[in-house]
């Protein structure tokens, strides 16, 4: 088996970026990527986006954006999976360096969300939910989540400021971040003051609607032994697992089997455990969530990781940190490049280069994206050489 | 190099299917293909598709197609790149098989187009084209390619009749196709008589809108020795180019350069030339696409494929046969699937079970899936065994 090494990243501040196309923002993370890479040309270029057929009428992504970056006569296209579009994207390019027939693979995530009416962007965002059996019938995304946070907090007995030690906590990891869309503390009194969008879930349980781009150049081990500058850090497991989209079919609403599947696999390709990673990046597009993964991901028994994120667990400082970039709720969320922005995060953590809050001396890490409310999981361990 | 066999294909018949939504269409593709390897559960879905984000509201589409299929729990994504989705996806797939992490990986194309009003149908196709520099100033999608068609007559001094042999011979072709959407013979002359689209494209120079599914199996050289019924069609070359998304940033009306760079790089990995291959399936959105096509692909000099047409060239009986399918014009084009159509014919024309027009001891195929005017462009090469 060849190594597939994450020999460069970039990203661009997450934002409302008003004077930026898509390609605009493509093109900063795209570069700065290439550029950390040390120049090499990427052979493909993945890109992942969620949005841009519906809000800005523009397919045909993958040409789009790689022409557009000056990379023509070579294989691109678009990869989407909803929200989870990100981390499938970084999965397809592992996979297309595995099969010996790529020695650099461009991953660029772009999102444009910040154009258009709240109401434009919300109902775009809720096709990651089932148009037939959900939508039509009034639910809306974000209360398909509402009904997970709502069983879980019941059926654990966990109450609401035990849940609302994961916003606060993002806040407080992103305020280092200058990639980050938030800079600002918050206490769980402001989660509990703050606006109800769909009971239990407020305000400062959801993630922004934010425009944001990230890029990863991932490299077979053949290159990355030439290169000048060998890279650090290499995925040792990657996978992915689907579900059903509609909440309904699924055995439990306190679960997010995919999320287990994928990681195990992952786990196993990486020869690790749980207890062996050092810095998660989870998919936190609501607190309920957040929560769930940490469990699914073997970090915490089912029910506990509330209760035991109150108790000071995956903190800064502690095994693993969860989220030191704060998060799709302070990071951000720019829906189709999220699982991206987390491997550049992780990538740069190993190595030691993270401009935010880091983590001194992780080895290992590990990043889950997630489309939908558990319909589509990938799960990436990166570890440093 | 391990080969990457074909060991099930499936195909609904493309048109109107009032009662059938694109789980509906897919299932019956993706369960005949599944069948017809002789029950081979996939190990991965890659779900390729044009329009559902825009049309059909749902997003997430390799979750809700693998899980409405039963197959749950392991990776699945859409792969996007306009009209040349299912081609970009079926090279997607054949990578997944190489990589040695994938064992059997189902290819699934569905379009389902017909429930929308056509101008609003029309709408989403034309995000084929640039958003910002081409639709914004009024340009449409079939006006695009009718530059290039005007382009092309004019330079090479080739006429309206002349033209028309292609159309003319894809209503041929797909008479005998029970999967294709038109079984009736046109003349030249109904060409000629046909409603002006975009001068000189005419509506019988177009393909037509509907609905659709193809499914292919794609299976590694090591699990297919072990099939009772051993698969006899692999993938002997298979490569993907792109280039802008917007006609004017090309260096020439009547060039597809990256179906050129795409098709060299295949022919070399089948170790063909252009004068090996048996049969081809070419992406004929408009006449002038095929006629192009086969220009770029080594079968005709520049400028002379619709004389040598004329002449009696690409025909039933001729070395290539092109489309006997039908084609895009005549088969049909659920844009997002067409790709993976062209490669379950081919596929059936080598193993001697296509129930349409056969080409007759056909040991090599070529298939090329277009996206856009000619920003999105994928070759197979197939053979037999």
């Amino acid at each position: 088996m060849t190594r597939v090494y994450v020999a460069g990243v970039g990203m661009t501040k997450i934002g409302r970026h008003f004077d930026k196309g898509f390609l605009d923002l493509a093109a900063v993370s795209a570069f700065k990527a290439i550029d950390d890479a040390g120049g090499i040309e990427p052979e493909a270029i993945v890109v992942t986006n969620m949005m841009s057929s519906r809000l800005n009428e523009q397919d045909s992504l993958g040409a789009y954006i790689a022409a557009g970056l000056g990379l023509r006569h070579r294989p691109a296209f678009k990869v989407e999976a909803a929200c989870g579009s990100g981390g499938a994207g970084v999965f397809n390019a592992y996979t297309m360096v595995r099969s010996g027939l790529f020695d650099a693979v461009l991953v660029v995530g772009v999102e444009k969300m910040t154009d258009y009416p709240t109401s434009t962007v919300t109902s775009a965002l809720a096709q990651a939910a089932d148009a037939e059996y959900e939508l039509y019938y009034g639910a809306s995304f974000t209360g398909l989540n509402a009904l997970m946070m709502r069983y879980y907090m019941e059926k654990y007995n966990v109450s609401r400021d035990e849940m609302s030690e994961w916003p606060v906590m993002m806040h407080s990891n992103a305020v280092s971040n200058p990639y980050a869309q938030f800079h600002r503390k918050i206490t769980k009194e402001d989660v509990a003051k703050s606006q109800v969008v769909a009971d239990p879930i407020r305000l400062l349980d959801s993630s922004p609607i934010g425009d944001g781009s990230a890029a990863v150049l991932l490299v077979s081990e053949e290159l990355a032994k030439k290169l000048p500058n060998k890279p650090e850090v290499y995925i040792a497991g990657a996978w992915m697992a689907v579900d059903t989209v509609e909440l309904t079919n699924r055995d439990s609403l306190d679960r997010i089997p995919a999320a287990r599947v994928a990681a195990e696999k992952a786990y196993k390709m990486a020869g690790l455990e749980p207890k062996d990673i050092d810095v998660v990046e989870i998919h936190d597009a609501f607190t309920i969530n957040g929560v769930m993964l940490l469990e699914e991901l073997g970090f915490a028994p089912y029910g506990q990781a509330a209760k035991l994120l109150n108790e000071g667990r995956f903190h800064p400082g502690d095994k693993p940190t969860a989220n030191p970039s704060g998060g799709l709720k302070a990071r951000g969320h720019p829906v189709g490049t999220t699982g991206v922005y987390q491997v550049a995060e992780v990538a740069m953590q190993l190595r030691g280069d993270f401009p935010g809050l880091r983590v001194d001396g992780a080895e290992t890490g590990l990043t889950t994206n997630m489309g939908g409310d558990g319909s589509s999981l990938s799960v990436h361990i990166l570890r440093h050489i």
